[in-house]
């Protein structure tokens, strides 16, 4: 992974200077305003004094500059859509925690928890302005504005399969029995459909033809939906010590992930123990990985997991990447598919 | 008002028309997901059903579209940002009634009591994403992509703008002081900036030249100010019989409106009053609004409508409006300033 490491290297501080020049707070602006963003994305602890912090990893704007380049564009075209992303990546999740009534994130109290639900959810919405004026602000000349709404568009419509994942999600969460196919489109919208634009954009920006657009799109959303598969699976089946977190935690607070899903389409055994109100112990939520692997939950996620992933792969020769970007693409998917293995 | 009254006739129909073409579902889209964005439009009840019910006045749109006209330009080159406003209006509203914990709406329970915060949240920021989509959506033909970009960038801060005031409101709220001056800053942002948004981007639409386009946010900006000022007076002053609610609701409710912030300004008495903890019964309240009189706030904030009411004319007409859109802002404008008098 030296090349993809080479990558982020270069790539990670220019993606964070464009996010500060897109947060850089206006002159009318209350000081707290842009403090619970900054605070969001790391920059700052919560009396808005700088710190080193666990930021997030940057993938989607990494994904959309690498995306561009291996598209044969200059990267630096890609870099308003870059910041954009991420700025709606970070817009979700501050909402995100609001709706799961999450405490903390990366280890750090949660804006919400600090700040209140309604200022947090107007921190998100503010922030998710900001997003769509990455696109003007970062790209000043204005050289092209057909590309400029183009990629607008594009974000609008990306937010909206957000939103659409997001409310599935939380539907799911209330209803007694959801199918495999519904959590697959619920994925294709929560996980996948950033990473889809991500990929998308960069393609736009870098002048790709039309085919190799759609390739990229597919070689985007393709990645999503692997990548969440395959977190559903590590939950389980991963080793705790290579994950960084407790085994089956899915299981002990019974969310409906794709292996469950399967069991419970396939169970009468696991049903019945679903639907029992007491918490899990160790002892059952053992019983209940030993039955899913037995259905074949296992195997049928590995299965899609593995369809997924070569999707990703194959859609990624068809967009024909050229250079070293192409490389640094192809280990960003091995480096995001196989974290345990 | 005939000429005003005539515009909202024909108007309308076309507005509500492209809200609905903006919140047409996706194939894909599950059936509840728009519902909750149609029922807050006021279009069914919530199971779907379709209802007549009290819509909003669909103000911004409205002006939007008179604006584009009396710039000379062809009405229906605004109609993609009416649609855009009235939606960034909406998305609003239905965050704010989170933020409030507002049971009803224009008598109608709202959204999160029905369907829950988490799901409002989510319902909130589809909307936004759809208020961006609406330029390009109903701009098929993209006859002008760097109209397009400009008015997508305008509408990105119209709502930056509108989220930096949501923010200082709520602030506000927990502060014991709070001052006239940072009271109109914040209403720039939480009322004007959209009734800003909505005749720039109709300046824009009809093709005005830099210095029309710049007196029409002006005459925008003024006339949320006013509308808000007067709004605060009327509260207090106004004929319960004319403005349809009961009196001085904003002093029981200890809401920082402009009077009583000036008032606690200049008087220890009042200080004394809004210090203690229990409610006001309304003797009190009857004590306090004689106590404003006694102080200014009454002229005060008489005077400062007047001031912003003045300013909305005088940018409209250096604006030079045209035709009979031009008669039509100037009815709109004693529409929403003169409602009791």
């Amino acid at each position: 992974m030296k090349l993809l490491s080479d990558y982020f290297d270069r790539l990670l501080p220019i993606v964070e200077a464009d996010l500060q020049t897109v947060l850089t707070p206006a002159d009318n602006a209350p000081p707290l305003f842009y403090r619970m963003l900054h605070y969001h994305m790391g920059w700052v602890d919560e009396n808005g004094q700088p710190v080193e912090t666990k930021r997030g990893k940057r993938i989607r704007p990494i994904l959309c500059l690498l995306t561009c380049e291996a598209g044969c564009g200059d990267p630096n075209a890609a870099r308003p859509a870059a910041a954009a992303v991420e700025l709606i990546h970070n817009f979700s999740l501050l909402h995100d925690d609001i709706q799961d009534n999450s405490p903390t994130r990366r280890g750090r109290t949660t804006v919400w928890k600090i700040w209140g639900e309604a200022q947090a959810i107007n921190a998100g919405d503010a922030q998710f302005a900001l997003a769509f004026l990455a696109i003007p602000y970062l790209q000043k000349e204005s050289k092209d504005p057909a590309l400029a709404t183009h990629m607008l568009k594009i974000l609008g419509e990306t937010c909206l399969e957000l939103t659409r994942g997001q409310h599935l999600d939380m539907l799911f969460e209330h209803r007694e029995t959801v199918t495999t196919g519904e959590y697959l489109d619920m994925i294709k919208g929560k996980t996948a459909a950033l990473l889809r634009g991500s990929a998308l954009l960069g393609a736009l920006a870098g002048g790709c033809n039309e085919e190799a657009q759609q390739h990229y799109a597919l070689f985007g959303r393709n990645l999503g939906l692997a990548f969440q598969v395959l977190d559903d699976i590590l939950d389980i089946w991963g080793d705790p010590a290579l994950i960084g977190k407790e085994a089956a935690i899915d299981i002990h607070q019974r969310k409906k992930s794709l292996p469950v899903l399967y069991g419970l389409e396939r169970s009468e055994e696991l049903q019945k123990l679903y639907a029992a109100e007491d918490p899990f112990d160790d002892g059952q939520v053992a019983e209940i990985v030993a039955l899913l692997e037995q259905i074949g939950a296992h195997d049928y996620a590995e299965k899609l997991a593995r369809h997924y992933s070569d999707e990703t792969l194959r859609h990624l020769a068809e967009a024909q990447p050229q250079g070293e970007a192409a490389w640094a693409l192809n280990e960003l998917v091995h480096f995001l598919l196989h974290r345990d293995r």
